[in-house]
Formats: C-alpha cells, sequence, structure tokens
C-alpha cells in the first residue's frame, strides 16, 4: 500500500537541536558527588513557547519522586515549556523529601524561565534511595538555563548528560513530508541495563515542531512507545523512573488533524522511538550481541508476545547466544513454559532464514548454518506457531559474564 | 501447637533403601555416546510388589515423551512396579521416535519384572532433541535389573545416576512416629540448572513404605510439592520433563487413613521434598550464594507470591548478591514490577534481622550491618508490605559469571 507521506531517518543526526523552537543545555553539577565536574549530568529542554505535551511513564508500583510530579503537571497545565532531567541519582525512594526536591527542581526553572512550576517537567535516573544533592542540582539548573542554546553541540550535550552506565549518546531525528508539508521529530534518550516491558530505567524526550493537540499526541505517543521501548528487553528489569516525553511546539506551522497527517505524524513518532529503542538494546550493558526474536502464526497477540517475552527473557536462552550456541531446545522449552498452549508438533524454527525445525522435527542437517547465524553480531529468529495469524517481535540480547560482573555491585 | 507425631530427617542418609519393601539400581551405559562406561546414567526403582503412586509433572506446552507415558500409566494402572530413568538425553522434542522409545523402555522393564508395562514409569533428563540410544538403553535395563539391591551403594548409585550438572547426589530419609506407629520416606533428586516454579529441570522420587491410597497419595504430593519444589528458583527456567514421583509400598503395615496419620504422613512427605529442594537450590549451577527471601504482611496469597518471584528472578538483584551488595534499591524495583499494588511508603525490609528500611525510611546508619548478611553464603531477606496478614518465602540463589559462563554452550 502506497502512503502518501515520506519518513526520513537522518543520519548521525544531534536530535532535539534539529528540531525549530527548542533550545537545549548539558552541563556539569557533581550530582554523584564525586568532585566531577567534568561529567556532564544535568540536562535542560526549553520550548521556545509553551508547548503541548504527552508523557508514558513506569507501571512500576514503586514510582521515583519525578514521575509523580510529571504526572501532576501533564494533568494540570495544557502546555509545558520545559524539561530537566538528570543522571546519577534517580531521587526514587526518597520519601517527601524526594517530592520536594523534584518540585523544587522544577520552581527553580519556572522561576528563571517566567513561567509557572507546572509547566515544568523533571526527570532523574541513577541511583536509588539517595538524596539529591540540591545545591549543586540548584548551581546547574542556573548554568543550564544560561547555556540554552540551539546547536548541535548543545543538544549532544543534553544528550550526554542524561547518560548513565550507557556508553554512547542516543539521537534521532525524523523529518516527515506529506505533500508540501514537512515536520520534524528529534529525540535523545538513555537506556542501558534494566531494559523490558515497560521502558525499564529508560528516559526519552522527543522534540516536534509539528502542532499537535494534546490527545492526538498523548495517542500517538503511547501507540509509538508500545512499538518500540515497549519490544525490547535486556535484563527484564523495570525501573522506578521510566520516562517518555514528547512537546509539540508547532514551529513548523504544520497542525496534525487531518487523517492523513495524524497517520503520518504517528508514523514518523513511531520511527523516532524505534530507531532509540533499537540504539538502547544495542547499548545494554555489557551485551555482545542484539536478537530480533520473532513468533508467528500465533492464535492470539498476547500468546505471540508472551512467547517472545519467555524466550527474550529466558537465562539459558541468553546464555546460550552469548556462546554462540544456536541450541533450539532452550527457545523450545522457554517458548513451552510460557504455557500458552503451543503444540511443539506444529512448530517451524528458523535462525535467519535457515530452516531448524519444520513442524516439529529437527533439520539436523542445517546444524552448521544454524551455528553461523548465531555467530553473528545481529541476527533473527523466528518460531512459527502454526496455530493462526498474530505476531509479534522483541529486540534482546544475550546474557553476559560482563554483564554479571558490572551489576555485582560493590 | 503440639502434634501428635514425630518427623526425624535422618542426616547422610541414602535414601530409598532406608525405605523397606524397594530395590534400586544406578547402572552405566553410556547414554551420553561418549565410550564412557563410568559415568553412572542409568537408575531403576523396584517396589517389592506393585506399589501405590502418584506423580506431579512439568507444566510446560511442550513436555517430554516420558512425562506424556508416565502421565497415561498412572491413569491406567493402580498400582506401579518400578521406575526407570536415565541422565543424559531428555528424550524431549523427539516426536513419535521418542514416545515409542519411552514405551520401549517400560515395556522392556516389565518383561523383565513379569508386571504390564503400564505398571512402570520412565524418566529422562538431559539433552533436548537427540534420540535416546536405544540399544544401549536396553542393555542398561538389563544390567540394573540384574543390579537390584537394597544396599546403600546401589541407593546411592541411583542417586547417581539421574545426575546432569549436579555436582553432588541428593537423598533424604525422613523417619515418622505417631503413637507406636512408625514409617518411612526415602527419596532422591537432581536439579542444577533450570529450576524454577514448578520444578524445571528436575526429577525426584520419593518411597514410603506407608500405606496408602492413590488420591491421598496424590493429594499429599500436590500440597508437598508445593511447599518444596514450587519454592525454589535458580534461574527461572522451567524444563519439558520435570517430574516427581511417589511411591507407597505399604512394607511398614501403617494404613494412612485416620486424619492424624494423613496429617503426620503428609508433614513427612513435605519435609521430605524440602529438603530435597534445599539440597537442589544449594546444588544450583555454578552458584555462590542461597537466599531465603521471603514477603509477609501482603494483601493476598498471590501477592505474596508474585513479588517473591519477581525479586528471586531479578538479573540486577541476583547479580548485586552475587557481589555480596545488598542494594536495596534493586529489591524494591523488583517487588514494584510485580505490579501488585505495594506501597513503598508502607515497607519495611530485613536483611537477615537487621532493618534496611522501616515505612519506606532507609536505616542508612545500618549500612554495615546489612552488608554483613549478604556476605554470609545464606542469608534471609524478609519484606513486610504491611498490606494484609499473607507471607510466602522462595529460595534462591545468586547470579554468577560463572553461571553464564557453563551456560554458553559449545
Amino acid at each position: 500500500m502506497d502512503k502518501n507521506f515520506k519518513i526520513e531517518v537522518i543520519p548521525d543526526s544531534c536530535g532535539i537541536a534539529d528540531v525549530k523552537g527548542f533550545s537545549v543545555a548539558g552541563v556539569a553539577c557533581d550530582i554523584r558527588n564525586k568532585n566531577d565536574y567534568e561529567r556532564l549530568d544535568l540536562a535542560l529542554i526549553c520550548a521556545d513557547a509553551p508547548a503541548a505535551a504527552a508523557g508514558v511513564f513506569t507501571s512500576n508500583d514503586v514510582k521515583a519522586a519525578p514521575v509523580y510530579v510529571d504526572c501532576a503537571h501533564l494533568k494540570s497545565s495544557a502546555k509545558i515549556k520545559a524539561i530537566v532531567a538528570n543522571s546519577g541519582n534517580a531521587n526514587a525512594c526518597t520519601g517527601a523529601e524526594g517530592m520536594r526536591d523534584a518540585n523544587d527542581e522544577c520552581a527553580l526553572v519556572a522561576q528563571m524561565l517566567g513561567v509557572e512550576p507546572c509547566e515544568v517537567l523533571v526527570s532523574s535516573t541513577g541511583r536509588i534511595g539517595e538524596l539529591l544533592p540540591m545545591e549543586k542540582v540548584r548551581k546547574g539548573i542556573e548554568q543550564a538555563v544560561k547555556s540554552l542554546s540551539k546547536t548541535p553541540e548543545a543538544s549532544m550535550a543534553a544528550a550526554h548528560a542524561i547518560m548513565t552506565s550507557d556508553t554512547r549518546p542516543k539521537t534521532v531525528t525524523v523529518r516527515v513530508s506529506v505533500g508540501d508539508k514537512s515536520f520534524s521529530f528529534g529525540g535523545m534518550a538513555k537506556g542501558a541495563g534494566m531494559i523490558e516491558p515497560n521502558m525499564a530505567t529508560m528516559l526519552c524526550y522527543i522534540a516536534t515542531d509539528a502542532l499537535a493537540d494534546r490527545d492526538i499526541l498523548k495517542e500517538c505517543l503511547l501507540k509509538a512507545v508500545n512499538r518500540s521501548f515497549n519490544r525490547i528487553t535486556i535484563d527484564g528489569d523495570m525501573s522506578t523512573n521510566d520516562t517518555v516525553i514528547c512537546l509539540a511546539g508547532g514551529a513548523s506551522g504544520v497542525e496534525i488533524k487531518s487523517a492523513e497527517l495524524i497517520e503520518a505524524f504517528a508514523e514518523g513518532l513511531k520511527q523516532a522511538c524505534q530507531v532509540l529503542a533499537r540504539k538502547i538494546v544495542g547499548d545494554g550493558e555489557k551485551i555482545t550481541k542484539v536478537i530480533n526474536f520473532k513468533v508467528c502464526s500465533a492464535a492470539t497477540p498476547e500468546q505471540a508476545e508472551k512467547i517472545c517475552r519467555s524466550v527474550a527473557n529466558s537465562l539459558l536462552v541468553k546464555s546460550a547466544w552469548f556462546g554462540a550456541d544456536p541450541n533450539w531446545g532452550r527457545i523450545i522449552d522457554a517458548a513451552g513454559y510460557a504455557r500458552t498452549g503451543i503444540d511443539f508438533g506444529k512448530i517451524d524454527l528458523y535462525y535467519g532464514d535457515v530452516p531448524a525445525i519444520i513442524k516439529g522435527e529437527p533439520q539436523h542437517s542445517n546444524k552448521e548454518l544454524w551455528k553461523k547465524v548465531v555467530s553473528a553480531k545481529e541476527f533473527e529468529i523466528t518460531l512459527a506457531l502454526n496455530l493462526g495469524k498474530c505476531s509479534e517481535s522483541i529486540l534482546t540480547t544475550d546474557l553476559t559474564t560482563g554483564y554479571v560482573e558490572f551489576n555485582k555491585g560493590e
């Protein structure tokens, strides 16, 4: 089916500063209390004029203070002027004092930008259970407001400032054309460990110069997140701070109202999220492989998704991938313990395009070929259940000795 | 509350041969096709006279051939004469040929013992997707039938023969006295990796000289499994072959009919299962720590259990334990993403007896004490939700670089 729109993902882009109507800053204020004023740790995104906004947040029972504050602000304010985000400290499990700190951050940014506190959103990522060093945060915010700019350098500095165990900044720029109209999305994200359903320990901010009302924005963002960040997993853990926010400033003058424009807008936003999600997985803590695991011909979408998650989070499957061991037995075992009612006698399994099982019969003669597929740094595995017409996929990684070593703590 | 019965767990016992009325054998028949006739790989348990039997099996959608055969035999036959079990090959995902092999094993044992094939049960554990070397299995069975004996040596040989990546055999003997009546349980099990809810890759056989009818046996076994093997986890994976079988021979002459005797019988069986479950966890693949994680004051049993499993299977939590890092933040995070409706402000968390969080407030001054608890090889963590009166616990392990290295395959 031909679409009436064109979507272009810009390579090596700087993200938010590529979008008209937004300024950004990334500064260092030693939030980790290590007397380190080199490492960028506080980012600020500022809309020229307050922008329509939508957010999607962690579904963890235990939410960090900034998540509560953002939900409240998105409810009480129609427009958002700025987002302040820090790395190094999650401001999670910090009680009433943590809530006050998150509110203070918004108030401080608001005061400096001449808006109401509820027009500012706030995020934190990093260690749980410690109070923010608010004096440092205050200085960081002052410095960030002063440094706001529309340069690619500022945009990359902001992308750096939200990093925790990420090894590289993650940005995306997407241009959408519909007839003679065009608008852009620019975004940045951080991820690394703890990525699973519902966007664990990840922050993502996307700005657009399209003009979209809050309801359309919210609907498109939910769909985009569901097709991107909610379809990746590194270790199955989910954090208290996960946040995806989209700001629509409107500087392009393109108003997203017609069905055609809504479709193009939704698709552009989804692709922006997918690029960032892919970058998060590729930069998972100490991973060595990225696997696109697909389930097709499932009886229901739920069955396909359940099996995807069961396989993509199996320690035995992920350990086997680390060793470039195809080990279809572990995949089938994990698919089976999702307990969705699969029938092994009907199953086909492919490593890349190479059949490993056809209707429950192992294709032993292909063994060397499977092994080759799984030796690559990126590959695809497809499990066909032959029970119906539904499919689902998930981007996942191997489980490495490096991951365990890295996360074993003190 | 005083019980009218006494339960005694016998240390360093040999398991099944401690129970009157059963013979055992463990032989080597090179099922791994490595020309290794030293490694024991086929076990046989034989009741002097056919015994009442009950079994609990994997709930994986993909069940190995022996599981199907056992379920059928337990349905069609009131009594069971023998169980044959091999390690090295799981006879799983082996299609019609695998089913024929499992049936052939039963038929062969039955023929040699002069009973019907449906009076024999069969188990396999090991690699998935490969056919059993039936000629070797046949010879093994012949040798095993000839070697049947009631000696502790035979009992230990059988316990060795079912081992895969286990580093030591696992046996238990429990004596129960009720007034002047007494009876015993003797059991053996294998586990190692892939242990989770519903008894992944584990085999367990328990013999008793009590006289119990099938229904009572089944009910007591289900309860015992639920309080033991279903409350342990190493890597959250669950196998296609999990099997727990209990045979009640009756040689003690004690008939389990009165409420008092049923209670004593159930408790004895549960304790036998718990001892074996504990041994399985302690011998988890390349683990260095065993953790008893408890949730108490939950609103519902389901909430308590969900949180237990979420925490006990979190890669981040388990990696932290490996490094002796208490990291309560990761525990709270994992408890939160179970999404059962916990309230962080109400939570208490204890490492051993040391409070780490009281009503949502971290007890930072105890930090060195927590650290000490988590440095032990075995410890307990208790999470009180303060939402109700339900509790649950799970035995789990750390996640080690050794586990990943060991499971990375080829």
